[in-house]
């Protein structure tokens, strides 16, 4: 008896957290490892659907890379990397949107679906709902960056109570072009702040921003975050993370988080629970 | 980190719990300690609130003998019993009504407001909800029994986002008369029958039903009631719980629950755990 | 046949007064003899019935400091005045709410239904629709002054054709404390501050606002009103009527009066003649 | 004050009246004397608005007979008559309907509009609202009888809040046909039949239904009608209303009523007072 | 199978039309040759019911001057002129208000009905949805200037889904006044006005706006105008046509259209086809 | 100008076909070459936004077979097959899905938009709006038939004004299974019959159902087909076609249709002009 008290002690201790949450937009920035860990992937499933079920509003963004190159190898497809970014020909676009849009967002939605969500897939061509333009068209072919956001898509599809799921796909504005292959992560803060979302959290395979002493800083803001940069201390991969947690700060979203997504139940922690788990960047 | 990672696994736990019932109505007798140690009044409200919070739409019925008869006491007014049950004098009728809508029922709903629900307290006057005619009034007095049940006005309230907590008294068909003084276990089977509910937990100072034994009975259906009663297993104050019991399930309500309100959230235990702690009386 | 004609002719000639009215909100502020005397109380819920079916949408706030008095002398409580204020200690707050939201409010409650309106009584604790705080713990206890008005909670109850009926008993910020005992003439400008009325009455046993010479004054501006208060024409008891007037005035109210409730059908004879029958407040 | 309290005490004698009516739908069959003498079009006016203003949904259906006469001898159009019925050539027709929808209507409309409604006028041409067929062309012309009604027309301008006012003309299946003149009383029945009203009304200049003694027959049923008629007592011009009754009541209308317009607000005695002053015809 | 692919391709060069203006109101003034050839009136029926079925919202306003005189005539009615226009003196309103809502307005519903639109006549007295006053009582009668114009008359039909089809008939503000008649050109504008249209568009019998050399101007602007005015090449009937375009695009209409009525399908020539037949005035 | 009267003219000719199927749900089998030609796939595209605006709701399930057998041959996998089906392999699934949801859906969705539609691409995987099981794991792998439908998913998006893109993958009810493979023809059957839609469109690369002598056959009844089955003159590849016909026509759709996909704007053809251009399947 004590241990299912327990159990419900435990629900009771999430009820601010619900309390605080309900109605409001989070959006997920979905990768790494898990996305790629059978199991992982199973609980942040489960951490959605309940999110989802105690009536926030989750909206997930997702990335692909790693299958990308995978099936470009499997195709004997070369890649070409100009200033460490891929060049995307008209038939990588193709190959990446097939893998985004038909295969990794496709088993995100069943995933959310197998634990009673009502989820579906869409990329930013589906009725227009992201707009891009080349980045240079001469260098990188069609990566995109993107010029407008149709919130009311996405807005339209969570009135009839879907989840969204996100492929990081761009329509062209010009008709008959393949569209545009764009950066995942600026696509969360994008759409984070098209829907005035009060929260974006960016699943990473770190702990979160280190210090100069390799220790986890939980709360960061843009003058702390410049600073960082400038010691090198915020480096390499981090800094796209933090400058996509800027964008969506500046626009308008209440918080970022940069959470470890190697870690079980990693967003709910870091919602559910008063400290948290990662890094929150705050305006 | 572990032991946060427990509290978000128990979380997911209720998952399918949650899901089960979100969006139905579950009506709950509220009564015996639960409703007297400030401790578990206290568990009550963060219980029903958990519920609201994640979907579920609670109504409570409750009584309040003991607080009656202490105001009466104090006021010197005799109270007469016939048949085992209290005559109702107009001038106790009066009584009651000011301990139950005034006095019980507001504390309910503050508990409820205090942890962030929208609870409205009514009684069976409010805009004529309950209607009841006397007993026998030679005998008894203003003690009602049910004639009708206006459930629009608790779907009006629901429809509104408030938590219904309803007190026991019951508007006369006749101006001008006081009304009646209701049983509230009955008020809570003829409402949830009214409202359609999934669900009636009658919160009471019991195990649930024993058996000849003394064990507790997990589950029972109208026939092994109906021989338990018969071999005098079943007797004393828990024959009318599941009499009304009964009257709920015939009336269509899915299931009735008898949990014992001296354990700690023992509503929530019942509806989100799988084994639940009480006796469940099913069709 | 003209008996029946001449009826015929006094419903037209309150079509202008109910084409005028149609639609707006009126608070009332119940008391004095017309909350006890029998044939009054009668005659008042017929009036008010008769507003809501021409389409006025009417909002009851009421007092009952009589048969509070009543039950602590009853009950041996002493109560003790300080500046001419009774003190509201824990144990009087408790009779005070009894009395007022299970005993009076009901009774109007029951005596609007009575006459086929669909009416629904409240205090200020349900869904936190009222909130206070304390005007001076240490000198008056439980007496509370306004902080806060949740209309919602109130156009939420007319949304869905309730006649709202509001005791005044308010929450208090702190989870736990018994509530405040508030003006009733106060809350009533205050919620009808919050609804947007566009007239609030207040029924007294006077027959309005009297100059030096004891005549009625028809109507009455803020100006007059001070010089008048200088003057000590208006003093006593009139004094907080006129303020509570004022207070709705300034909130945006259109029009306060000031009728004399021992008149039958006092409230009528203010809004469907031409003349009116007590003091208007005016702008 | 005496005199203003009998106003408001009259006022309230229509209570049970307006909460009885309130929301249902009264058709009007306007014509005879109420719509040709100044004094009783006003009253008429008045009264309609009235039952407006109370919640009443008044659908007038209006004549105007002598008005085409009037114009067609101006015009020198002769008017042939077959058995007692006007043949309606098609130069008759277009004048009728300029009478009709032209002049009639638009002055019923512009009566009621000037005491505060929102009439709107229409005639069965409208949205086809009313469809017609020649009753035999070959001797009466356009003289129409009912085919078809399509409620919703007149449904759709209740849901905008318009009391709407119906010429009896048709349309005609057969595009570019000049239409049909159809008998007003009839087309009142049918529409009544068809707005599901609750009951309906026709003034006309005669105190009602007279026994073989002339003294007024307060409530008829359909064996006495047959009665009546078979021994002469119910003859001429009163047997097409009381069929006009008949089929309204046998199509699902509540009560039928026939009432004398020559006195005035003759339909707000019927609705608003016990006795009522003319026949009703009953199931 | 040509043939019928050409059909189809027609269709879709009018797509992108079909595209730029669904949803959007376009006030048509009907009159002129359209208004009295049968050929031309079956045609301007199916446009407009065209339009109405790809999304459009046609509002249409007609004019009737040729059919009053007539039946003036045949009355043997005097008219008499005063600066070129009809004085109306209270019989001659009479007779132009039957023809404009009794006879012109009522052909062009049905016309529109029977091509299966959903059409409703009504004039400016309907709901008092236009209302005027004199121009100069002294010299013209009840020759009206609009004062106002309620657009949510109109609107509320729109809602339903009714094309409203509008007679040239005001309302006076003073009860039991006969209304007014009002200038037809500028009823359109002032509707599409108070409509938000997004185009106005005026039927006439000349094919638009023509330069010194008589040739036909495609585009107008308010300076042109002005300069063709000085220079008399603007003169006789075709200013205050201008005139009301001017009206109506100074009011906030987007483009104003005169259109040659006696050529075929003018209308949807103008707005389906990309080079458009008449003259377009635009800001 | 005679030649703009005639663009006119045509689009009137197709009044009464937009008249007949406003509102109405298509369903559209879009596949072969229609599917494939650049030309064709533009003149598709424009001829569903033309039904989308003139208010028809066009629904689009698409196959996609001869890109999967590219992508498996590019990637060298073997295919075999089992009775003349297709045996899908779970890698063959992967490759399936990624061709049907990644490409070929995301090129109709971008097609449709760039012709100004709000399209968007879904599987049966999204909300897991169709359901299927195995067919024979053991002979064909994850090739499966249709077990349920959710038609309110597909009605949600259509309630949100969007064009539904449907690409024949399937959930499977086994969590984590990789979902099945189902034949396009009978998917648009079974959705066009959960969406009781008026009719389906099968576009294919024949004329229609051929007779005996090689000529079309304009309509088509289940006696006949049975019969035409039996004598070999209805056989091969159109076997599975007028089975998926039927299956619609039995389950409740209006009409089926099988057109020729390679003649330009055939299913504009076949809707809005009298004859039609191939075969229809009626009840």
């Amino acid at each position: 008896m004590q241990k299912k008290i327990e159990v419900v002690k435990t629900l009771l201790d999430a009820l601010p957290f619900i309390q605080k949450f309900a109605g409001q937009t989070i959006v997920i920035k979905y990768g790494g490892a898990a996305q790629v860990k059978e199991e992982l992937k199973e609980k942040f499933a489960r951490d959605v659907v309940l999110m989802y079920m105690v009536g926030i509003k989750p909206v997930i963004v997702h990335g692909g890379g790693p299958k990308i190159t995978e099936l470009l190898n499997a195709l004997k497809i070369p890649t070409e990397f100009v200033e460490g970014q891929r060049v995307t020909t008209k038939e990588a676009m193709r190959i990446a949107e097939m893998v985004l849009s038909g295969d990794v967002n496709k088993e995100i939605v069943s995933m959310l679906n197998d634990h009673g969500a009502k989820a579906i897939g869409i990329s930013g061509k589906d009725a227009r709902f992201i707009q891009a333009r080349a980045k240079d068209r001469s260098r990188w072919g069609y990566t995109g960056v993107i010029e407008e956001i149709h919130a009311d898509v996405v807005e339209n599809l969570m009135a009839e109570n879907f989840i969204p799921v996100i492929a990081p796909i761009a329509a062209s504005k010009d008709p008959g072009e393949p569209g545009f292959n764009i950066n995942a992560d600026l696509a969360a803060s994008r759409v984070a702040v098209a829907l005035k979302a009060s929260k974006i959290v960016f699943m990473t395979d770190t702990p979160g921003v280190l210090d100069a002493e390799g220790r986890l800083i939980g709360t960061l803001g843009s003058e702390k975050i410049a600073l960082l940069k400038r010691e090198g201390v915020i480096s390499g991969g981090m800094v796209p993370k933090v400058d996509a947690c800027l964008e969506a700060i500046n626009g308008g979203v209440g918080k970022a988080h940069i959470v470890d997504g190697r870690i079980e139940h990693s967003i709910l922690l870091e919602i559910f629970t008063s400290e948290g788990i990662g890094t929150q960047i705050v305006h």
